[in-house]
């Protein structure tokens, strides 16, 4: 059999073999078939192939996975930000219209080709970077028709991209203007929001913002229970502000992922673990919301609870266009490891979307292949803004 | 007479007019002739034009200035960073072979090539972002003809590019493992390194690093004392790990710039002021040193020092090629306003460089020009990796 694509010349950081850092094989080639990785040995035993490429020495990685985004939204919120520099009080700002309701009008009032215009920009910026696969959360519609819409235009992004989307319903992101009481909102989303999205195939996942600014661990879990009712995954913006243990929950209904977890409390740990639950660490939003209290990285490293990294690419905490930062700053700021932020944005961050054919380079996966001109995978997250990949692969088929 | 472009529907951010927030003027339309600003005004008034671009309600910059880097540099120090991230000791790191040594053996061994294509990729990168000018220092050399060597390349980068470089020679950076006496590497300096260099018309600045580490205030004086009778302007790194009163020093030499200042004191805030020494932040640095001193804003605002703002990329500190991200993180990290951070990098950057035609949107300044999809210039400070200009001209060149 011909191969569509065989690289010789290059290092594999494959993500696949614990044992080895970065599951490290080199030298090596490997061979591509219909979007698929075929083969990986020796480049004296590569098949013959259709296209061939000389690596020139340089690591190629799995695709990057940005497991955590609210890419789409209406407007910014750069004078809030400005604002606040200012030294205006949140009072102040929430009286000019400021915060997260702000972003939901803004959305709501934003045409189709207006939230895909600016969503394609961040979108763009992400790929340039390696990105290759991504969630996006709906959240600032807030209203059945609006959330949705946040859904389908999740899914055309992707129609129009070399990207896979994985879609995230999070009505219970706030508490939407029309609505008085938390409780009859979860009722809205449970009865309302959360079928007809399912029924018109908008749905990958289901998340909550479990905080006291957002929703109770009782309301999140009746979310929960709807959303496993019908097939779905489910998981969790907790212990972001404070321990609510919405981590608790997640673990319970087998969720997918915990995403920020600064406040996740060791007790909590154990159940995730049990659960096969991801830890999604979010440094953007600790900086740009100058946090001190750091996730328990340490208590998860020793737990061997998978951890991820995301941009959480949002306009009011995590204005960050950036999965190479974020390793970086999960590094600088939480710790980690260069190697476990590479973990964070393939592999783990494959397992927190439930991509199970992604985020590794072994036989059998999909062939998104990132090629860069590095000495070590160490330098992914060693800097801002140095390096990019010289060439990308989406299922096999190479990138502009 | 006809002007080479005229610019029409724009937004002018000038950073020129002290009494509207970044110096706006709206709208408007700008001229360029000889590469200079020839006239700013009503679209209505605009001469002709052999080139008229419909600037569609963006806004124009000025071309934005790093005027701190060490650009130009052998190696990387990713492995350095992933054993510290690793939690591998100072001491055992230093035994491996890290520190500033490292990238002074790896800068030394390089082929003029190699560091010319390493910087290039970062140069890039800044210009991708709208930097027009920036300052590279040398000081990664450490021998007369190595120190030359940098400055050298330094020209070479500028006369290959779309851009204005300003040199700076900081032989004063580190002790070379030549020398055992810090006394005798200073008296290399002023009696070899600097006249040879000024010969060579290679010197645009003299830079120290006045730090225990570094050099002591009269190590450095001696150098001052050199460079001022060679007729340059001197700046220093200071204040960085600790207080010496080196920024005292910089400013008894009417020195252009003091950067770092961490710890810099209240009382020689005034004494900057009086010599209109500009005061550089270096946000990366922090960031990257998890540092927690925090440079004097309040008191800095409060004299009227003017502060600038700058990447200082380098690959121990400050590995990062973004001077938007080091406006966001001056804005984050140090409290910045959005509007302090684009003064930063455009008037008030190009103080620090002793740039008089640069850094402004006013007639008789050079057409170094950028011009932005955004709603507000506080869009430049607010994210990470969110914005880039659509178009940029340099001396009224417009670039690809
Ligand atoms: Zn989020
Ligand atoms: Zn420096």
């Amino acid at each position: 059999m011909t191969a569509q694509l065989v690289i010789t010349n290059i290092k594999l950081a494959t993500a696949s073999d614990p044992n080895k850092p970065y599951g490290e094989i080199a030298p090596a080639a490997i061979a591509v078939a219909k979007g698929k990785i075929i083969w990986i040995g020796a480049a004296e035993d590569a098949p013959s192939a259709h296209t061939l490429i000389d690596g020139k020495d340089g690591w190629l990685t799995p695709g990057l996975i940005d497991c955590h985004t609210h890419l789409i939204f209406g407007g910014n919120r750069a004078n809030e930000f400005e604002w606040r520099q200012q030294g205006i009080s949140y009072t102040e700002i929430s009286n000019r219209g400021g915060g997260i309701m702000s972003t939901v009008q803004a959305t709501r009032l934003a045409t189709d080709k207006d939230l895909l215009q600016s969503a394609q920009k961040r979108l763009d910026a992400l790929m340039a970077e390696g990105v290759t696969s991504l969630e996006i959360k709906s959240g600032y519609g807030l209203s059945l028709e609006q959330e949705l819409r946040m859904l389908r235009l999740a899914r055309q992004l992707e129609n129009q991209n070399p990207v896979k989307i994985a879609t995230t319903l999070l009505a219970a992101h706030a508490l939407p203007p029309e609505f008085t009481s938390k409780d009859f909102y979860i009722d809205h989303i449970v009865n309302a929001i959360l079928p007809a999205a399912v029924a018109e195939n908008l749905v990958d996942a289901v998340d909550v913002f479990c905080e006291g600014v957002g929703f109770s661990v009782a309301q999140c879990e009746r979310v929960f229970k709807a959303a496993t009712a019908l097939g779905l995954r489910v998981k969790g913006h907790v212990e972001q502000l404070s321990n609510l243990h919405g981590s608790a929950l997640v673990a319970k209904y087998q969720g997918l992922s915990v995403d920020h977890i600064e406040y996740l409390s060791d007790q909590d740990i154990a159940l995730l673990k049990a659960a096969n639950t991801v830890a999604v660490l979010l440094p953007a939003a600790y900086f740009f919301l100058k946090e001190t209290q750091q996730p328990p990285i340490h208590a998860l490293r020793k737990a061997g609870v998978a951890m991820a990294v995301a941009t959480d690419c949002n306009p009011g905490t995590a204005p960050q266009a950036s999965l190479l930062t974020a390793m970086n700053q999960a590094c600088v700021l939480f710790g980690l490891t260069p190697e476990e932020s590479f973990y964070g944005v393939t592999r783990h961050a494959a397992s927190a979307l439930n991509l199970s054919n992604k985020g590794q380079l072994a036989v059998g996966f999909d062939a998104d292949l990132l090629l860069w001109d590095i000495e070590s995978p160490a330098e992914l997250s060693y800097g801002i803004n140095l390096v990019k990949p010289i060439k990308r692969w989406v299922a096999g088929e190479l990138q502009a």
